[in-house]
């Protein structure tokens, strides 16, 4: 079969660009420029990382191309955009130097906090702050490093651009290195989305800070939880806790320097947290009441308990379904057709062959699997139309659909 | 091809077994029962679902099989096991009026919370509680009712059985009747696990009612977040709301009716919560410090922020990585083999047939879509010492493969 996805036919990003930090989002992004043709060089203070990523083809390294000029007698080519990929806590201080070092560059950086990089650049740079243009592309892999990167990586992610003009209207950039920032997301496949940096950091807050803390401070009530508890553990808590895997020296970076909107949300979450545990506790006051003991007298004992219940569910209901469905849309509600499946190598694929074959697409799959069974269980969202047909063919075929 | 998951064998349960209540547990263990060659009487207040039940083959009614005997003059035949499948708040008095009217009947019930309806039934039903054995299926559906019923429904889940001793030694019930509802969880392919009311209520908090109620606190704080914001929102987020669509009334019974196990945990989290709060804050005190702007002094000038970040992370890793892998094994480590595919039918099918072709069993899936995007990824868990081999057959087959 040919390349599910053909690269980006024309580029709009005009090389040199400079890549300060060879890790995993620098390399990346060296490696899909490189491939696109546009002239790349590399800088990072690791030797290491920094000739990993030349021999991975990621481009040529900036005091290569300075010693071959200085041999030749002429300047160095100077980068049209600099990008800094470097660790989050010295994201600042080196988009400073960048700014100084290339008079004429754009300078961008990757972190994942905006408003504090702008506030350490608008403070030291001077009138060079009006070439820095703030960036976050919202990828990301388990690995990290030189090693894992990849040129694909940013192909139909989000890249945050931070607007050339505050909210307020005053302006913070020249407009072209803004676009020049967004033509180098769009160059990579990215999508890009522009805010101001404050707008950022509050919505990553929200969308990612927090939701990762959540789901460590839920997961942090397994520690000694009994294992024969944990093995009731169902799809749900595995969700709800799978972020919390993560690693906490690199989230307590970020989490730092977003201090200000993570705050606010996490004191919002404790005012929710203490309504609903006080309107909980009040239907366990007293658990060896007689009263409590006559069927259906708890909930009338403690309407409380089930208002809060309902309150904060009903607040989360409307939040979950504000996120945003496959493609950016509006959720679509999917049609779900639940199939058992085998625990051998290619029931999956068989499964997907039938699916296939019946022209029908799948959405969105989740797998389930409980303790101590050889079988699972396919969840399939499929277009609601097209539900009733394919479970009616899965069955013809001998899959076990359940509920059909 | 054939069934790929065949019924049980021999069947140790021997009817009749009266199921009163049919919505969507008790529809699909009488659909699986009968199925079996059980006799099954139905029972419930509604006749319309109860008509239902029968309609789909679910069993006879109660009703008519004593209608029957009375007309013959005979006593009708009495049932060995009743099962009790109304809604909880209802179930302790069921099981009351059960024990009752089958003085020789073993009598279960399946609601979500044991140690409550154990305490109403010792309240009430006086020796005849040693007839009385609680459990809980973890087993169902987005849907609810008879006609979402499926005699496949408990296939692979594990189904708590409230031991017949109490944890103090106590004997509760009569180990004939823990054997008897241990029998019928195997029977339609459920895997009985053993545990004291108390112990399944405190489990079932940590393991489901409380990350419910995390998952919606999270959720309700995008209810009135920015649609910007929203539209960054990636597989992270998705996960840990996922659940927080789940319904509200059905869930505040659930809470209200297991309030001090989940109050405890709620708590433990709110310290949790509150610890983090105070150390990520000390960062944020004053954003405005120019010293602050100085690169990473952030993190320097807050070590409190840092050390709460990952304390409460720390420990997450550590209650995550205690939930138990596919089959109830220790968590394994997998590889994870990334692949780019285009949002089309039959994509997900080839990628799994050349999957399967290259001999390679998938552990888990995870599928990732952004907003805005036609391209998709998905997430393969493989075995570790498949995963370069099946990263180069795909690759060889056109494949995007990110990160090989």
């Amino acid at each position: 079969m040919s390349l599910p996805v053909p690269a980006p036919a024309t580029m709009s990003t005009v090389g040199p660009v400079l890549v300060v930090g060879t890790g995993l989002l620098g390399t990346s992004l060296a490696l899909a420029l490189t491939a696109s043709g546009v002239e790349v060089h590399l800088a990072d203070t690791s030797p290491t990382s920094l000739a990993l990523a030349r021999d991975m083809g990621a481009g040529s390294l900036r005091v290569d191309v300075e010693a071959r000029a200085a041999d030749l007698g002429t300047a160095p080519p100077e980068p049209t955009l600099v990008v800094v990929a470097t660790p989050p806590d010295v994201a600042g201080s080196v988009v400073i130097e960048q700014l100084a070092a290339h008079p004429a560059a754009v300078v961008t950086d990757v972190a994942s906090v905006k408003a504090r990089v702008a506030a350490e650049v608008v403070a030291s740079a001077g009138s060079a702050a009006s070439r820095y243009v703030g960036s976050h592309p919202m990828a990301g892999r388990e690995r990290s490093g030189a090693a894992a990167a990849d040129a694909d990586l940013f192909m139909g992610r989000p890249w945050v651009v931070v607007a050339a003009r505050d909210t307020d209207g005053t302006v913070l950039t020249e407009a072209t290195a803004e676009l020049a920032v967004r033509n180098l997301a769009a160059d990579v496949g990215a999508h890009p989305v522009r805010m101001a940096a404050v707008e950022h950091d509050a919505a990553v807050a929200a969308i990612s800070h927090v939701p990762q803390l959540v789901s460590s401070l839920m997961a942090a009530r397994l520690e000694s939880l009994d294992g024969n508890a944990l093995s009731l553990a169902g799809q749900g808590l595995r969700d709800v806790t799978r972020i919390a895997a993560s690693d906490p020296r690199l989230w307590a970076a970020i989490v730092v320097g977003n201090a200000g909107p993570v705050t606010r949300i996490l004191k919002e979450i404790a005012v929710d947290l203490d309504t609903l545990v006080t309107g909980v506790e009040s239907a366990a006051l007293d658990p060896g009441d007689p009263a409590l003991a006559a069927p259906g007298r708890a909930a009338q004992i403690a309407p409380g308990a089930v208002g809060a219940v309902t309150d904060v569910m009903g607040r989360g209901n409307a939040g979950q379904a504000r996120i945003p469905g496959k493609h950016g849309g509006a959720p679509r509600r999917y049609a779900q057709v639940q199939v058992l499946i085998p625990d051998a190598p290619g029931s999956l694929g068989r499964l997907f062959t039938d699916v296939g074959d019946a022209g029908v697409n799948i959405e969105d799959l989740i797998l389930e699997h409980s303790a101590g069974q050889r079988v699972g269980l396919a969840l399939l969202s499929v277009a609601p139309a097209a539900a009733a047909g394919l479970e009616e063919s899965l069955t013809r075929l001998g899959w076990r659909v359940v509920g059909s």
